[in-house]
């Protein structure tokens, strides 16, 4: 039953431009975004010379649902999974576009706090909304763009690990899978984990200091640890070998897996969606302050855990 | 009927890393493109300092159709739509990133199809398809932000436009409009007027060229002429006058406008999706070769036709 009988106000009754009135209208853009929304296209700073750049989708019902999150923590979301791939290179990130397809009947204000969630995270890592596009579809689909600035430095591929390296992350793990796990049961509580999953908070300053420290390989865990260490070990024709005994397992995330009969060492090690970043260094004496070092680089392929093949399925792919 | 008694592949037998294998493989990325696909995020040269940068979305059903378009046309149209965003800046694209969500049943084929289409237009104009995402979702959006760079010059943006100068076009008018009403009476020919709606082609070096010629403000033509011109007219504070006895209206159009019963200069005046540039100009000798001085710009706001409102809906917007 709807709250009141007043019409609720559509993206429909607002319109296109309406809408992009009220999204971008009072904002602060960063100095780095030179031409910001309302003309064909944005412009940025690039002072690097270079820029990087990194596209996601997410879709409702596949990568967030509307009633297990709020339109802000989807927005927050949207943005950050983008975000963490620009820090993975060791970029700061600078500016964002974002797409917006939903069905003509949405509640503008469902749009609009979508839009404040954007912003928000944005300027959590002090990047712009430079520019973006709504669209009409059946089912709220949200594109975004990230690009950000290599300061000079070298981008920090997938490719760089050697054998000899440690391997280190920085940021959750686990604490967005055990949201989701909390939400699948029905549950709503507690907010550290669902706050978790609704709304990841990459560590972006990681990802130039990292950078900086000489990482040799780096990428955000968005798929699972063990999936997304195991791009790097094919990229960098390298074995990883994670030490459990140095993963370290919250004993927030203990007492949820406790509660749901889960385990918690599982949602760590191949839980997604926290876009932690992990990182190989040449010297376990360079990781920086913040980065916990996990496991070891050696010669070989794939990744192990302890030596061993790990047993349960490591993170998932679409459609599969 | 289906065509044999084959399994088709579908986007969810080979998965989404391989699909992206797939569309990726054996494609040469021009020397901008410094890292390409594969890794978190791509790197682009934006020797400028600058990046210019724009996003747009299509929806099946609501910026194309499957069964009026094949899918490399789709994959040419929604690359087209982006780097003309950039090239009415007065900049060169330089880099595509591409988000495609599609249903897990979508064919393989159609997908690789519409990655060719995109790889094609982008070649075109010289860019680099340096990014992607691959998403499960009920319809077919695909996502293009566009990358482009500006050489040196100032951006051409929409709100530079000064009474006295004159208004020019570049490229086709009212064709794709044309196309749309052949396909919407059921007829599938002529093909030269339903090529165009399938697949613009704009005339990218145009917007560069108008830069180095000294244009004051310029906007691409996707929602139509008019629709176009009023962005033009109420960022930079202007009236503009479209002079019919100076709009070119193609033999072609008027045929087919004659076959349908309809308009062609309607076509030609409110038709969107043809991409063609516009621009102003302080100085009528100053238009660059291939472009077609069709109005004047004076004191006061809105666009006029021969000093008149013009009478029919300018262009449209979604949800309206």
């Amino acid at each position: 039953m709807p709250d009141s009988d007043e019409p609720r106000e559509t993206v429909a009754d607002i319109g296109e431009f309406g809408l992009i009135g009220r999204v971008t209208a009072g904002r602060r853009q960063p100095a780095t975004t030179l031409l910001g929304p309302g003309d064909d296209a944005a412009v940025v700073a690039a002072a690097d010379g270079r820029v990087v750049a990194s596209t996601d989708v997410l879709v409702e019902g596949v990568h967030f649902r509307m009633d297990w999150s709020t339109p802000e923590h989807v927005g927050r979301k949207a943005i950050a999974v983008n975000m963490a791939d620009v820090a993975a290179m060791g970029a700061v990130p600078t500016a964002l576009l974002v797409g917006l397809a939903c069905p003509k009947s949405t509640d503008a204000g469902v749009a609009e706090a979508l839009a404040a969630g954007m912003w928000q995270e944005a300027a959590r890592a002090g990047a712009g909304l430079v520019g973006g596009d709504v669209v009409a579809a059946d089912q709220i689909v949200i594109s975004v763009t990230a690009l950000g600035d290599l300061e000079g430095r070298a981008p920090v591929t997938r490719g760089g690990a050697m054998p000899g390296d440690v391997v280190a992350v920085c940021g959750r793990l686990g604490w967005s899978a055990a949201g989701l796990a909390v939400l699948g049961r029905g549950f709503r509580s507690p907010v550290t984990v669902v706050g978790a999953y609704r709304a990841p908070e990459p560590p972006y300053p990681a990802g130039p200091q990292a950078a900086l420290a000489g990482a040799t390989a780096m990428i955000d865990v968005s798929d699972g640890l063990l999936a997304d260490l195991a791009h790097i070990a094919e990229e960098s024709s390298v074995a990883i070998d994670v030490r459990t005994s140095l993963v370290q397992v919250h004993q927030r995330l203990v007492e949820v897996a406790s509660a749901l009969g889960a385990d918690a060492r599982h949602w760590v090690l191949t839980g997604g969606e926290d876009h932690a970043l992990a990182a190989t260094f040449p010297d376990p004496r360079e990781v920086p302050d913040g980065w916990v070092t996990i496991g070891t680089v050696g010669r070989g392929g794939g990744v192990t855990v302890d030596g061993l093949p790990y047993e349960k399925p490591p993170g998932w792919q679409h459609w599969r």
